[in-house]
């Protein structure tokens, strides 16, 4: 995988113009496109255009009326995951229902992204509706294993090596789960932070927009554009961690080479202090109200389309009956149960930088008919908090073995930080092989 | 009114102690106390008895064990508006069905200030359950007038130079009227950053910590104290400010000195832009939503109290009476309006560092028998986002005019960049006496 940083260091040295970038990921795109099925569709003459405007900016070019700083992310090409709009293109959600559904303005993501020079390179491959029924995506790690689920091409397309950047968006587990199987760096906004104008979803309450890149260097300089913020990368970065350690045992079965990983992730983070969690007790009744938020609001927000049951695979269905049959009431306690716990998280996140658990049970299980289980994301997503997702630790197999940091809303900076200590001493601690042996 | 900056100069350099500070407190609270009515109850003992286990830690004074830094607040005496709990203290919540209700911890806010050495002095007027039904207190800026509400007695307090620091909190306009009306700087955390944990209150989509100082310096000294961040004050400075105004015409008589503060205020942040912010039709819709869900929620909050409706005010019997006629459809329409409408402006400020708007219709209204009008506050709390209030700026008889910055969450150090500008610009141009001449 070719780096985010690395091509717009390229890019702004001149030594790269942003049609040889496009040019690039298209070849890499067809050279992998047959074994991994990431996309939906590619407007490569949309993108190749767009490339050659941009490459009028080069530094080499003349045009000086835009800088790097204008343009942070002048000629970057990225994937979308087809739940959200690219204006003139169809958004399909993974679903018959939304076949040649042409959106008529780019989502605000999207919009944004572009604004600061980067390529939209096409539609990448969501399961149904952002929930579990997979698409034809495959793990470039191993074709015979799932990529997860639901920002399945996404994952896979960064993993390839295809695009430096794609968009996904979280409801449960989807964009945890496929960086973690794909072996990439995940992050997931705090719900509310940044607009979903232009993102089908499943509920306001716990969908959020995030991003897959190579690196968490990579995510954290595409989050400061999306977030606007000018902060240096070292403004905020404490001589040791304080992280607190959720092994996630009562929730699965959490395999031997990610419970490993765990620990070895806590040490490299340099912390000094990584002391258990001691959430056990309560994220099983966590879990249980995000299924029961995320039923609720689904039925809702697919109202239209749970009118057409024929069009809908059996656990869309059944999700949203599930919603349909859940009561106010119950919807209402499993809020209160959110809000009382994000209170107590919070009050933990004042005292702790992050908490360190496995990003899945263990890496992507063999077969493409099932995405893997959301379970570990749940409870955090329940209460709206950032997440990161730190790849680099694999299994004996070389599979990719992602670990999760879940942070503080007001301290994003931090959480990168510790993320990129984690992924360093991954990098450092791997075999010659590229492997590190968990 | 002595900042919080300044006594803690005063106590690091060993010029002030913090049993002294706290004695100052004590005297400067007796001298005005009978006039200005902000304390419910004051912890005299406790409060001495604190500041002198804190004066061991003096520079002068041998114990070195705890530095500057691990106690950032050392000595500092603050109020706690009386809904939010002080261990082993009542808290009343401005009503008699909360009478001598003991707290048997402190509220997290508490704690976590308590743990950066400042030291709870006493509990503060609330109005009843933070709703509109007033305490006792007056305005130290003219006794004849209203405090502002339901934070009536912790602006008060700080306004008359009893306390450098208090807590409050805002549902709907709470804390950033009564800091107008006061003449202080106030601050309202996104909507979850903070736990409020300990803290008796309205509804869990709304409510949110505040804090009132004299000084934005100070607001942003305390705030990163309670948010755990370390990044410098210049950490994130842009040079010039990207401003959408909100003149706030459509939601009420907005005064003409009120009207020129913005605009006065507008040109001394420096700001590069300045355009109209143009939600004129779209803000009485959110203040609608903003009533609809605080009324639903306070309903179920209060469920026990509106059982006894002969214990409350008629104002509160009329809130929980609409929320129970609130139906469940009523509620999920207004939270999705407010879901769609923060979308919307999230993606406004990703575009401009900050909306600058009026905090108040006016100076603060005379008479006591009511706290004026949160009209102005509501449709933003309804979105969650930070509000900074910047005091400063005063009509021609020297009332207090306080100006309202609302932020995107992920940038709530630019907030505080703008309005230490703004705060900087009206004390510049005050007049000899004192007076900016609005």
């Amino acid at each position: 995988m070719t780096t985010l940083s690395e091509t717009i260091r390229g890019i702004n040295t001149g030594a790269l113009r942003p049609s040889e970038v496009v040019a690039a990921a298209l070849d890499r795109l067809d050279a992998t496109e047959t074994d991994i099925r990431a996309w939906v569709r590619v407007d490569r003459a949309g993108a190749l255009s767009a490339a050659r405007e941009l490459d009028s900016h080069d530094s080499r070019g003349g045009r000086s009326d835009l800088s790097a700083e204008d343009l942070p992310l002048r000629g970057i090409p990225f994937g979308v995951k087809d739940i959200i709009d690219v204006s003139a293109q169809p958004t399909e959600c993974g679903s018959p229902l939304r076949r040649g559904r042409i959106a008529a303005a780019d989502a605000w993501i999207v919009d944004r992204l572009r604004q600061a020079g980067a390529i939209p390179l096409g539609k990448t491959v969501t399961t149904e509706f952002a929930y579990f029924a997979p698409g034809p995506t495959r793990n470039p790690h191993n074709l015979t294993h799932t990529p997860g689920g639901s920002s399945s091409g996404s994952a896979a397309a960064v993993a390839a090596g295809v695009v430096p950047l794609a968009l996904g968006s979280q409801t449960a587990g989807s964009l945890t789960r496929p960086a973690s199987f794909c072996g990439v760096a995940g992050y997931v906004a705090p719900v509310g932070h940044w607009p979903t104008t232009g993102i089908t979803g499943l509920s306001h309450r716990l969908d959020a927009p995030g991003l897959i890149a190579a690196t968490v260097d990579d995510l954290r300089l595409v989050q400061a554009v999306l977030s606007g913020t000018t902060t240096s990368p070292d403004a905020d970065a404490p001589e040791r961690a304080r992280l607190r350690v959720w092994t996630a045992t009562e929730l699965g079965d959490v395999e031997q080479p990610m419970r490993d990983a765990v620990v070895r992730a806590a040490a490299g983070a340099g912390a000094a202090e990584a002391d258990e969690l001691g959430w056990a007790g309560r994220t099983p009744a966590l879990v249980e109200a995000h299924a029961t938020v995320m039923a609720y609001d689904s039925a809702r927000a697919l109202a239209a389309e749970a009118k057409k049951p024929g069009q809908l695979s059996e656990p869309l269905n059944e999700l949203l009956e599930r919603g349909r049959r859940t009561t106010d009431d119950d919807y209402h306690a499993a809020l209160s149960l959110a809000a009382g716990a994000r209170a107590d998280l919070l009050a933990v996140l004042a005292d702790a930088d992050a908490i360190l658990g496995p990003a899945a049970l263990g890496p992507a299980p063999r077969g493409l008919a099932a995405t893997g289980t959301p379970v570990l994301s749940r409870p955090w997503q329940l209460l709206g908090l950032p997440v990161l997702t730190v790849p680099g630790y694999r299994d004996a197999a070389g599979m990719p073995l992602g670990l999760q940091l879940i942070g503080h809303p007001d301290r994003v900076d931090r959480l990168f930080t510790i993320g990129q200590r984690i992924e360093r001493h991954a990098r450092e601690t791997a075999s010659p092989a590229g492997r590190a042996t968990a």
